[in-house]
């Protein structure tokens, strides 16, 4: 008897009309039946943001073509919420997968990630989930080598689940001449970003702020994200939301409160 | 000689026109010298979102009498980045504070909170940070009886500092004719929302949705944080923002990646 054909529900959080989402879900296609719920217009930088407070607009989207999707008002962790409770409704995803976002989500940028929210819900809901990143800001990123890496990846949770309460966050190099070496199982760099304020004054003389940044890196761990996309190595970082520091529970517990 | 003032930083997400953060000024205002930098406007399920592509706003702000206050029209982070890289540049902050969040950022609420995105942004600048919730949505909520129970978990961060790496996620049971027990130290507990759609039609015909959700917790540990606010205790979590899920790695270096 044929095997049935896995659900895959579909997100992102660059948008549902953004280069990377079509190259990802066209590599869904080939591995079973997809369904899209993705975001009206950008979200970069949204966290786990959701909508509170305010309505959400679900609409049909004839983006892609033959392809069950819908364009949402909401953030990626909306798009999650709604595919599973509203439009999936019964049926449980085999995988969810989000993006492919344009630029790394890597090392401390994985707390700002909308791409990385979608998947974070979705492990919340108990479902194996992966969140895609290309290290490429550009939105005329080539997403051409990824392909492979993405199919080989999603494969395996296909085939093996994932561990409970877990999403991956997947970072690929961008394209350069040089070939990509692999794969590696990754921790979390200790890096962060270092903001700096660009004050200008808008034509009525009031001043406003651009937030720009560089990323630091002082962690030399290469057993990190960040060494391997370095070296050009594709980084896969399990990620939990349980944030619990279980190490800095005897700590406080001497505290006098 | 006397030691110097403490300069303590106070951020919320509710805004800073909202009761919990007044609450808060009062009593850091006991401790040391207080600087406010806080949303313009209620940033509430905003989770770890930052200001990308947008320019902010950072205007002073007279709410607090003698205190040096800013509203800004970004996120909870955006407020600390600011803060730390403009409004205070080469002083250091020996606390952050960040709330007092009208309704629970318990168990994975702390996911979507804007209150701890701030303290967790403070954390990854290297400062001790913590978060304060009360479990009541009321914006004529009675912050009365949280006083003496900010000041009593502050001190403690002042006087130890907080392990490297962690924010402190506070939640204090709402105002009741019970008196609250104590403070217990605690785990995540491992719940969700269910959420459920609630499908209108606006005046034109065109469908919407409202978010709502039901609160569902399986986990019936005795040191986890629901449990602690179910009993009338104040929990304190300390959350990480290493998200790595250090347990899985050994699972995925298995895989024929």
């Amino acid at each position: 008897m044929a095997k049935k054909k896995p659900l895959i529900l579909v997100s992102n959080d660059d948008g549902i009309t953004s280069p990377g989402i079509k190259t990802l879900v066209e590599v869904m296609c080939e591995l079973g039946e997809v369904v899209v719920v993705a975001p009206d217009s950008p979200q970069s930088g949204m966290g786990h943001a959701i909508t509170v407070g305010n309505t959400l607009r679900l609409d049909p989207s004839t983006i892609f073509e033959g392809i069950d999707a819908y364009e949402c008002s909401g953030t990626p962790a909306d798009c999650v919420k709604l595919a599973k409770h509203h439009v999936l409704k019964d049926r449980t995803p085999d995988l969810v997968v989000s993006g492919i976002n344009h630029g790394s989500n890597s090392s401390i940028s994985v707390l700002y990630s909308g791409t990385m929210s979608a998947a974070i819900e979705a492990a919340i809901e108990g479902l194996p989930a992966i969140g895609f990143s290309l290290c490429d800001y550009s939105h005329q990123a080539d997403f051409s080598h990824t392909a492979e890496f993405v199919k080989k990846i999603a494969l395996q949770v296909l085939e093996h689940g994932l561990p409970p309460d877990i999403a991956l966050n997947v970072n690929i190099p961008a394209k350069s001449d040089e070939k990509i070496k692999g794969i590696k199982i990754c921790r979390q760099a200790h890096a962060k970003w270092q903001e700096v304020f660009d004050q200008r004054k808008d034509p009525y003389g009031r001043r406003y702020f651009w937030m720009a940044g560089n990323f630091v890196n002082e962690d030399k761990g290469e057993d990190t994200d960040e060494w391997a996309l370095t070296n050009n190595y594709i980084s896969v970082v399990p990620c939990a939301f349980d944030l619990t520091a279980h190490h800095a529970l005897p700590v406080l517990n001497q505290w006098a409160l």
